[in-house]
């Protein structure tokens, strides 16, 4: 693996295009927090196979104009090198283009929407940044916040229109589902497409790819993904949430993202951090089922937003947690 | 009272069970800012009376189990050892203790609810105090963030069910009450239930218990807590609020929360600090009206949302105010 | 202009009487950014010919009253004298005055909230300036905070009624308006309803005396409102808005007030600052229909929120722009 990156950055080097490939694959990586072109190469084909089998390419090519489009707006903006450099202004850009092509009927201004809110994307994770830099990451809010205005804005336009939005009303105590007693099998593609649904598809072939692309570098995100996707889909069946919720890891693709961040990304590793992290994403997949509730009315979806409001929630107060691992009996490993 | 304080002191000093104890007891007193281990046990009489009172005494076990379970969390976090002394990290778990009872049927889950809820107060508190430092105080909002995501979030959940919350509809005009003046008496209970709503609560005598744990450690915050619920009860009575939420002091908990804050805590005693307290106590009872409307889609309590948001609001400008009161021609008196 | 402006301050440094004229005009100018007494003039005669010609004149008293309250609260809290001067006190109770005077029924508790709302919207300008001073203004968020929570308290309140607010309802699909297509009469009206909808009318006149104002004290931000009110105009046609919200100005607004601020007062102008001022402009129209749908439940109007976010959002990075302006090709312009 070594080999090849130190090979493919030395071609890199030697031209701008294969650069401005290496940034936009990067850009991918970062939406799992990997710095890796390798990472967002396996990422892209998840990304295009799940289009592919779920009838919809259009979504693939959206999500790879939109991080196109974002690198260049980066440039324009003339962000700093090494932030770019590492696929930062990428990654809210991809989510944005996936996710307005999985919920907007196919048609002109869809594109100009893609193009719009993936530049828009990278103003908002400027922002962010500036903003919540004394805690950390911007994480995908930028993401989250440009997507749902440009979703909620559909309703006031002839113009672009969403079959796959869900639909509005109020609050309603929870509907009982259909006597359906989960089998071993529906829990473990639940798993796999929480995984999967990181980047809005539904395909356990995906959550393959995805993993191998953690996997390649970095095993512990690989680890923490899959263990993060197997607490969230046991939490939410044992609260009695809906079946076909759990099984389409509608309720873990959140928690996987918390799981990544808390436990291999911002802090050292640690049996602390472990127990921390597993009560972070416990609570992810409260948060989720809390912001389905409260998007009810609005029509939109919650997207990562669960995931970007546990963890800036857990991320707060991490001095405390760095500093009592330093000062306290658990020796850090190796930084990740 | 220094007496016995002093003598309880050099108790919990020799005994690390008699400082737990305290520091419990400091976390229920917390809940009106008082650092007072009396107070915190007459504020523990008045919460079991009203829960005996009203046929619930699982709300006061869910509040004894929850302050216990966030200074555990507090403790195993590390966090630091004069606020946690203080009370600070224990304020919080009490009121999501109570809420969580208080709304949901009682069933296996609630206590999981109970106990996960109090962790995560812990780690809010301290996300929350880190991004307001510069203003002031975390006040209750991690008990509302918190609460309000584990509400929301059992209309998603079949193990869970809350037959006290809320139903859910669009905000429709104003619907006239059946005309049925208030009494001075109607008036009157407004206020005492508008102090004993702060813990959840609709009890007199337990309204009673909480002003004399008030004054026993601060006459000025008790006196600004009576205050507080009168300003609160006729400005919704002038306003036109419905007859069953004024006397029920469903408008006036957060009223007194502000009126305290503002009048006793943060501000140094003046005239002017006064006039500004009471637009503050007088603008409380529109935010929680207001809350109270905009949350009705989402079928949630307004909690003490609206107490935060206002007073973090007149807080805000705080160096303003004080500087002022320095440089003008009043004499601040004795620092709260 | 500047002979004018020189005896005026002549005059105003001898009498505190219009002195204090000279802060409340100020305050009506700083709407649309102006510091300049005869723009602040010009502005309140657009606002009593636009309440006269609606046949509602009680709405421009209630925008003087406003003012002036504003005004008097920021002296009594002891503000800056620097910011009280140039009127940056004034325009958030101005816009609280004119909006509650034509959201709700005329009574004696609707002056009793303009006095209200304008003091604390004193209080919640000193606090959102301190919040958000890293990265600039607090623009019109004190008013949109104020007013939205003045509003939704109405609906729990039989003392204050809001015949002229929207009704609530949840998010539903477009509805497709009658097929009337727009001539270039309702474009041309829809500009200048953009331009006047600023202060909450739909005049023409209105509009020509508020370019008439920018435009005595900067022909920069005049050129800017008129081409924020077109890009708008045409934007919001192009993806399909509903007739009656274009040719109202309705949806044009905010951006206007976004073209302003990111055009002429914030950055110093160059080609990229109008690409970038541009598609900021673009994304209020979309942040614009977004806030609708979303407040649909909550019976709220949009107000100016819109345009705080998306210029909260693109000034964030401003840094960056201003380095880029300075390292760049572009030479700056003079400052605004």
């Amino acid at each position: 693996m070594k080999n090849i990156l130190a090979k493919w950055e030395s071609l890199c080097a030697a031209s701008s295009v294969l650069r401005f490939v290496d940034i936009n694959l990067r850009g991918i990586g970062q939406v799992m927090f990997q710095d890796n072109p390798v990472t967002g190469a396996i990422f892209l084909i998840a990304i295009a196979w799940g289009s592919y089998a779920a009838g919809v390419p259009q979504v693939a090519i959206a999500g790879v104009v939109a991080v196109i489009v974002a690198t260049l707006t980066a440039q324009w903006l003339r962000v700093d090198e090494k932030s770019l450099a590492s696929g930062l202004y990428g990654y809210n850009g991809v989510l944005v283009g996936l996710a307005l092509a999985t919920f907007l009927d196919p048609s002109t201004l869809l594109w100009v929407y893609v193009v719009l809110g993936a530049a828009v994307s990278v103003v908002a994770m400027l922002g962010t940044a500036n903003v919540v830099k004394a805690w950390g990451s911007a994480l995908t809010f930028p993401f989250v916040i440009i997507t749902w205005l440009l979703l909620l804005a559909t309703y006031g336009f002839s113009g672009l229109t969403g079959t796959a939005l869900p639909s509005g009303s109020v609050v309603a105590p929870f509907q009982p589902y259909e006597a359906n007693p989960l089998q071993l099998i529906d829990l473990v593609q639940g798993v796999f497409q929480s995984i999967s649904q990181v980047f809005l598809k539904a395909s356990g072939v995906a959550a393959l790819l995805l993993l191998a692309g953690l996997a390649v570098n970095s095993l512990a995100a690989a680890g923490f993904a899959l263990a993060g996707a197997i607490l969230a889909v046991a939490t939410a069946h044992l609260l009695g949430a809906e079946s076909a919720l759990i099984t389409g890891g509608l309720l873990g693709f959140s928690p996987v993202l918390t799981a990544i961040a808390l436990g291999t990304v911002f802090y050292r590793p640690s049996w602390r951090v472990a127990i921390y992290t597993a009560v972070g994403t416990i609570f992810t997949v409260i948060a989720q089922s809390a912001l389905n509730v409260a998007l009810t009315p609005f029509a939109i979806p919650a997207l990562t937003a669960p995931f970007v409001l546990v963890t800036w929630l857990f991320l707060l107060p991490r001095q405390r947690l760095e500093e009592a691992a330093v000062a306290g009996v658990e020796k850090p490993g190796a930084t990740a």
